[in-house]
């Protein structure tokens, strides 16, 4: 892709109401744009990102061997009625339609899916029946803010499981803890299982959080792996671990990027959702349900890798695998020399699979380019100019290594960079990304 | 996929309130379930088949060079207001936010597209610029109807292209008019290209018309390949062709199923949308918007494709390859056999991509599982049963072909259906696959 032809700019303004590094740093990158308060635009670049994401969400749910469905946004009221939801929660977006008819913006999904569910299973031998979505999701949020961590408009994994005893949901949620470990070191994110309340129906849920200054939440933790959120948490940091008896109760501010919870027959009793079991009698079906906000882990993935650069992408997530820059004077005779190698690395990678974007323009400066790179944040930079080409090389630097020095000293940049063959490009980036 | 372990059953009943041959066959499939008129949840099936349609549609858009972006369904008010779409649009769902606020539910996304182009393109330099999305659509419709036809709540792809010149703007739709039709005719739709009305901003624009007795328009046409819609027709039935000047005109029923419209500065005026042009005067900037509603294309595909059994998937769109069955008696000697072949083929078919449903039922009868095939309609039925293992052979049927005969006559079925040797059925299902 050349990034001339690109839709979506970097700016040097950053937003004025950017109240979060990831909202700053992914508008001035140009990978989305905000509407209004907690309602954005992803732009192709942020488009890239947030389906890779789902991707990977997409992959490990069907490792589970969950099946995928796609449930409307709108709703009618009563099934919201039947759950005290209507009116009991507070963020849910009510409108009315032709013939004043009232309906419900999706906020989440246990009023449409237990119903449905209920159509179609009707003997333990149906169960248990896993089902997940990706879609978007409404809030009325009084206060939407830090980005793509609260809005208003966003996109959620919803998965739902339905099992016929106690032993086969606590079975099913240990294995969506493994897939959703999965999930998020694959995104590159280290997660937190933080233990929660059950409310009324379970002795407990848990919280992924990640640690970052810039979370709302704050959670209590020992580096033995003991989790808890605040609104469990009974004593104080410093004290010795609950768990291991050994370590410390720390506290830090965490973002929660995905929540489980055993829900037990709270839908199902509020629905009557039963089957017939082997006895011929009625069996109360029990509920999980797991979420995963693919637009929060991709402002999380932002709030936790950056500089004050820029975005540092992990490679599984990033919007491209590779930044290629060439650096000639406009109309020199340098410039076709430079391009034709150019061109060739890009179709070459382009059909390996490898994704590059080639910043082509032609009105750039090299300081412009390496700073929209930076900040852009793809994991690898290749340069080509009259310097590389002069020894036969491209320069190689990665994101996540320091910042460029000034130019100068014959031609390699050092912070980082080094030089690499051309005719060995392929063949090292070919390696480079089967890393993890 | 074993269809046992398949969210989402057939069913004898046909919904009570179904309107059309789209919404009965895909409910009673287990393709769709109706959450309320006009909105639906996509089942495993279903899903399925609306992701492919997404799949074409998006092949064709990035080969077109447009790029994918996503845009919110929620939006402020103020520019509905700007456009006069606010209260113009009477099928606009508006809603009230925390603090009071309006929105809008996005019918459609000019309002939003052209003030989003607006902060990125200020010169002739950055234009063309051609955006699309996939997203779900809001409509308050007093009648919503006809299944996929007519929804509250759609997918839709909206593409939205800017340029300097109408040259320009006039030989990118004819483009795009290329694009629409392969789409239309890898999704197996013979789409007739309709002149329909411009507004006031324009000569013309145009539809694309299924001619199928279950449509909600009317079109006039004639064989020559014009055609155009009832509202700028001026003649009748019988006329002379008045582009071929030979031809008869004749009129048909007929679904909308995509429709294209040079916008011209309708709303590039509403928002004020310039760019500096070369002499560095601000000129005004064209638009063209081009729709293709992918749910609706599923709708109409099972309305112009089924049968007094039921829907007849092409291939490129089918929610699987293949239908496997397997046919013995439960517990028998010869299930273990049948199984294993079952099993062998399934596992060499999914290996090399070709997506096969296998109806592993042991509790439904032959009739059941031949019936539920024909109704679900995937294109090519395998049948493994004693019978067809005594030959060493599986039974090879289309879904195009007529109705089986009462079964007997020494194992083969006829109707349609032939013997094929188990060595060879991966390579036939491999060159089968490939037809086009």
């Amino acid at each position: 892709m050349r990034y001339s032809k690109m839709f979506g700019r970097t700016t040097k303004e950053a937003p004025h109401d950017a109240d979060s590094v990831n909202a700053r740093l992914l508008t001035q990158a140009g990978f989305i744009n905000q509407l209004m308060a907690g309602v954005y635009t992803y732009l192709p670049l942020g488009l890239r990102v947030l389906n890779k994401i789902k991707t990977i969400v997409r992959e490990e749910m069907n490792t589970l061997g969950a099946q995928e469905i796609l449930m409307p946004a709108l709703s009618p009221k009563e099934p919201w009625q039947k759950t005290g939801r209507w009116d009991g929660l507070d963020v849910l977006f009510k409108l009315e339609g032709a013939g004043g008819k009232e309906y419900a913006l999706g906020a989440t999904h246990e009023e449409v899916v237990t119903p449905l569910v209920q159509q179609y299973i009707h003997s333990y031998k149906d169960l248990p029946v896993t089902l997940y979505q990706i879609q978007d999701k409404f809030r009325n949020e009084p206060r939407a803010k830090s980005g793509l961590l609260r809005g208003r408009e966003f996109s959620m994994k919803d998965l739902y499981s339905f099992h016929l005893t106690e032993d086969d949901l606590t079975a099913y949620y240990e294995r969506v803890k493994g897939a959703y470990a999965r999930i998020f070191s694959r995104c590159g994110l280290d997660a937190l299982v933080v233990e929660a309340s059950g409310g009324t129906f379970s002795k407990y849920s848990h919280e992924y959080q990640v640690i970052t200054d810039s979370g709302e939440d704050i959670v209590y933790h020992c580096k033995c792996g003991w989790a808890v959120n605040r609104e469990i948490f009974e004593g104080k940091v410093g004290d010795v671990c609950p768990s291991c008896k050994k370590g410390m109760v720390e506290s830090h501010k965490a973002i929660e990027v995905g929540n489980i919870f055993p829900l037990k027959t709270k839908y199902s009793d509020a629905f009557g959702l039963d089957v017939t079991g082997e006895d011929g009698k009625l069996v109360r079906v029990l509920m999980g349900c797991y979420g995963i906000g693919p637009s929060r882990v991709m402002g999380s993935v932002v709030e936790v890798h950056h500089d004050e650069r820029g975005m540092i992408w992990p490679k599984s997530v990033a919007p491209f695998h590779m930044h290629l820059i060439t650096l000639s004077n406009k109309d020199s005779e340098v410039k076709a020399r430079v391009d034709e190698t150019a061109v060739e690395l890009h179709d070459s990678f382009e059909r390996t699979g490898i994704e590059v974007l080639w910043d082509d323009r032609d009105d750039a400066s090299a300081g412009e380019k390496f700073a929209d790179a930076d900040l852009i944040g793809i994991p690898l930079r290749l340069v080509v100019s009259q310097k590389t080409l002069a020894e036969g090389c491209v320069e190689w630097k990665e994101r996540s290594e320091p910042a460029d020095p000034p130019p100068a000293r014959g031609g390699v940049r050092g912070g980082g960079s080094r030089l690499v063959k051309i005719e060995d490009v392929m063949g090292e980036v070919g390696e480079w990304v089967k890393v993890e």
